[in-house]
């Protein structure tokens, strides 16, 4: 298989993490990155240690959004960031457009798509504190005649919908979209796709998530206040009109350790779609605190099914617990990027969910 | 994705299984399947009732095989009976033959090849007690113009180089030959590759399993002698000149409880050809008992790597003592077998190891 290259649209905890993974590994180049300010584009592979020094402080900072992004200023990625990018020194930082690669620009998806004959693939890192607005980004996409991958690392279930309602225009215009490709959905639903391989029939899927944030909290706080939406009396309108100060008032009036049960996380409706079981069987829970960077619970994937020989099993799949959620979240978007990447040049467009990306029948 | 044909040769334990499982799913249609002495061929879909009823004997007989097998009629699937196929009541049972859909034949792989324009892939499910088998059992595919997906459930890492070596014969023909797609290698190698997506470095793979195979030991003496030898001071060679009656000595000696450690198995050099880690870092093992149907121990997989933040961690994947390797081997193999057919319609051919069809960057 050819080379692959992608753009960033996000400089905030998972779009830079994007832009430094490959360095680690061959055949997939980053060409292009932006944010709301700054567009860096070179079909040649970006320098990835110079623009990374130019955006160090997007994570925390105003500037990890390109336009169209409805957070203010929070990072992009859910629960991504955790421990890897703490301390905010360089958060007075320019973003991208402060790169010697970037040109400044007040329309960089627009610069971006403009460039996309250069990139196979693009991940969307942006804020995503309103339902629509990854559908709404890929609308773009699709007005401006895009043929290649997109890779959203989104999280509520209802998303997935917006997106499948999409499907026809997607395939009309040759782009193949991953949705939920960070670790919860992402990560945890390819696991559990492979675990029920055991199974003619899947009874439920159990996925539980700890993460510790203390130090990558202050680089977090979009993260906390998304998830703070998950809570009993909260939803997403609510938590978006909160100061900072109220969301902080909630964080201290739990410990510092927020539980959640029965979460809107769109596991279940990737599962279903995937075909290994209805979404009513799927549960998705965790625990989250932002005062210790050792995770309070370890991160589970339980799988239980009947086999075709009629016992009922379990099996489960569990991260260790030293792996940051940053580690878990873009070593799988890259890898379902790559893999879509594959399809869309197979010709095989639309919607795909993470689970379906893995071998099954 | 179009609906897949798929063709099984030998119908021992894997083979019967794998025109058993498709009948829980849609999709997936067996359309031939042989032993050594006889074919049945049906494009629309064998009747897998009639077939299964036919060939009940096979496991525990001596017409599992097609032709060209090594194993006089050991069952051809490796440790992959346990408990599905208890009692040998059927074992007068004539095979394929005995089907009223079958023909008799003393050609079986070259009728099978007759007749691939009927299926999509093809499923070994022959005996493998010649490390050569499959790989000349391909050669007959490449020679007779087959294009398609050729599926082994192989286990000896040695395997894997004589089928590279004939890498470019696959892709002139037009063939994706997937090997070791059983339960190990294969399920679980494939599920390392998933738990390798926290890891920029990979620094061991522990594969460690657990059979217990009481009533499935009849069925299954072909394993037992195939893993014995893996004993230290036995190999094949050794193990195939063995009685039946010394077989049984060497198990009573071990109290029907065998430990293998530091196993040829071919998750080394599959996890190494996918880019997960050197071969070096994989180590196989497990317990065998004979005389309990409970798992001595449990499956369990220890990834263990150094995250792009400087973490090293452990992540794991543990199949519940329930689940049999039966079910363990089938649900892969034919999974990875609709895997492959992806890519060989879109033009992907050659080698591929299970960990290759996932998605990892």
């Amino acid at each position: 298989m050819d080379d692959i290259t992608f753009a960033v649209l996000g400089t905030g905890g998972i779009g830079r993490r994007a832009l430094d993974l490959p360095r680690h590994k061959d055949g997939l180049t980053p060409v292009a990155a932006c944010d709301r300010h700054g567009i860096a584009v070179d079909p040649d592979g970006l320098d990835v240690d110079e623009l990374l020094a130019a955006t160090a402080g997007d994570a925390a900072g105003g500037d990890a959004r390109a336009d169209g992004g409805a957070g203010g200023g929070r990072p992009a990625d859910g629960r991504a960031g955790g421990g890897a990018e703490a301390g905010g020194a360089a958060v007075e930082r320019g973003g991208v457009a402060a790169s010697a690669q970037a040109e400044p620009t007040e329309t960089p998806i627009d610069d971006a798509i403009a460039a996309s004959d250069a990139f196979d693939a693009v991940l969307l890192a942006l804020p995503n504190l309103e339902h629509d607005f990854v559908p709404r980004v890929t609308d773009r996409f699709v007005e401006a005649g895009y043929e290649g991958v997109v890779v959203d690392v989104l999280k509520r279930s209802r998303v997935i919908g917006m997106l499948d309602e999409r499907a026809d225009d997607f395939e009309e215009a040759g782009i193949t979209v991953v949705c939920g490709a960070g670790a919860t959905p992402g990560f945890l639903t390819g696991a559990a796709a492979i675990a029920a391989q055991s199974f003619v029939e899947v009874e439920s899927v159990e996925i539980w998530w700890g993460v510790g944030l203390e130090s990558g909290y202050e680089d977090n706080r979009g993260t906390v206040r998304e998830d703070i939406a998950h809570l009993d009396g909260y939803d997403l309108d609510a938590v978006r009109d909160l100061s900072d100060e109220e969301i902080e008032g909630i964080v201290d009036a739990h410990g510092g350790v927020l539980e959640f049960r029965d979460m809107e996380h769109a596991d279940d409706a990737l599962l279903e779609r995937a075909g290994i079981c209805d979404a009513a069987d799927v549960t998705v829970g965790g625990v989250l605190d932002v005062r210790s960077d050792e995770k309070p619970t370890t991160t589970t994937v339980r799988v239980t099914g009947r086999t075709f020989d009629g016992e009922t099993a379990t099996n489960t799949f569990e991260l260790g617990d030293e792996t940051s959620m940053a580690a878990n979240v873009n070593g799988p978007a890259l890898g379902y990027l790559t893999a879509a990447v594959r399809r869309n040049r197979a010709g095989d467009y639309g919607v795909l969910g993470p689970a379906e990306l893995m071998p099954r029948f």
